[in-house]
């Protein structure tokens, strides 16, 4: 089965879980929406190759840690949508949970999908019980306290903020994560491959912020120029158009040559690079090439 | 150590996370002003009474149990007392936390302890790690979809309920999760304590009904009046309030009756009696009497 199959056929085992008389029908169905259709799946994709580049043994805890990064992920799009944050109308070409479903259901659903990645890391570690606990702490840093994405969102509540932590915590965590979870499935030493998903973050951050910067709405499915208007942080505000798009394909390099001995090692370079080209919308590559 | 004091030391521990350089301070205070200064900690005493009861073995595990119960339970008070559910302005006597910290903390804040629960519990399972799988599913099921407290709350958010399974689901079903996670932490049969914590979490939900019904706020900490002005249902409005009292009455007795067989049997028992009648306010209870 390839990837992309067994990342869908993970996340709708896991969502289908509200498909039960005893859930509220408008949860369930927020809770699809706010999942599916997909999405570019990155992170989860991520972890799969890192996984088998460690010469995986396990697809079901893979599968797993591939879909409770995911499921974090969407929910920190539902909460970050809402109106006391972005206040964002569409997401991934439709309306925002909230626009949708409204706010109620916006935060539950938000709420639920956070206890349904920790609860999926549980039901797939059923043969592998001992990678259950490195799982659990490394997928619930990326998103808690201190360093994780909650921390990063939080510090847009603070009067001055560390721009670089803001960045680290809310975009780079969870590339982290994605990575050193898919060898922590594949029961490899796992702390090594922080520092690759650490520049993964950081190259797919400055490519978000390329995309805001040049990109119309209906391209992006999302709004666009937040960032100016908004204040926040962005490679393009700080280094220019060409200036960023230098830096995606340095971070792009780093990336490659931090990836560790492991067997699939040569094939992993590979996949990091075609990746990371892809994360350059067409027309700024063909205009940079 | 009493058990009131290994519960505040295990949450002191499990917050204590957000005191880094790294976690935006408003963040942190927000988190600590949600569990601390210490409510009645119902919830997590009962985990450590269970327990006990069941010969615990290790007690890390429970503490982590207990404390993620009580995680949980203070991360859904903070998103009930949301603008967009109860906007409730205080909570345990003192403002609510998107009263003191604004709307986009409490949401952040609600969802940070949410990720604190389970990383709690990864870290006490240190030594029995085996324990960890059914304490995260067990902890999981009663606060995600589709039978724990986000599918109770979003009953609120359709036009017909099942007005059983909203109780169940809002208040019963972290009492379940309470007495089964002492059990499964003290690597004991725990599906046998489900009734158990069912039954004591519908006597809860009475007793908060008559409190609802007849205390003024000053003496709740929190608004009343609540169920009536939201029209939702209520022991008192169903009963009369000495209905009401007789059947928490009946709920304490079924829930010592379905005691499991275990080491500690008789002194739960007591426990369980006298934790049942301090559920009713002072004055009620010697009118009752």
């Amino acid at each position: 089965m390839d990837v992309m199959s067994r990342i869908e056929r993970a996340l709708a085992a896991a969502i289908g879980r509200a498909d039960h008389p005893s859930c509220p029908p408008l949860l369930a169905a927020a809770m699809h929406h706010a999942v599916f259709p997909k999405g570019a799946r990155i992170r989860p994709r991520l972890t799969l190759a890192v996984a088998a580049a460690c010469g995986e043994d396990d697809p079901d805890i893979a599968d797993a840690a591939a879909a409770s990064i995911e499921l974090l992920h969407c929910a920190s799009l539902v909460h970050d949508d809402l109106p006391c944050f972005d206040n964002a109308d569409t997401r991934r070409g439709k309306p925002s949970v909230h626009r949708a479903f409204g706010e109620p259901l916006a935060v539950l659903t938000g709420d639920a999908l956070i206890v349904l990645a920790f609860q999926t890391l549980a039901t797939g570690a059923a043969s592998n019980p001992q990678r259950l606990a490195p799982l659990v702490t490394t997928v619930a840093r990326s998103v808690g306290v201190p360093n994780g994405i909650c921390a990063g969102q939080a510090w847009e509540c603070e009067n001055t903020a560390d721009l670089t932590l803001y960045q680290q915590e809310k975009t780079a965590a969870l590339f982290a994560a994605a990575t050193v979870a898919g060898a922590a499935a594949a029961g490899a030493p796992a702390e090594a491959w922080r520092l690759l998903g650490e520049r993964l973050g950081e190259a797919y951050q400055v490519a978000d912020d390329i995309r805001d910067a040049v990109c119309s709405a209906a391209e992006l499915g999302k709004p666009i120029g937040k960032d100016a208007a908004l204040g926040r942080p962005s490679a393009v505000l700080q280094l220019g158009l060409k200036g960023a798009i230098a830096r995606l394909g340095d971070l792009a390099g780093d990336a490659v040559e931090s990836v560790p001995p492991c067997p699939g090692q040569t094939s992993l370079r590979s996949h990091i690079m075609s990746e990371t080209r892809r994360l350059l919308p067409k027309e700024v590559a063909r205009a940079a090439a």
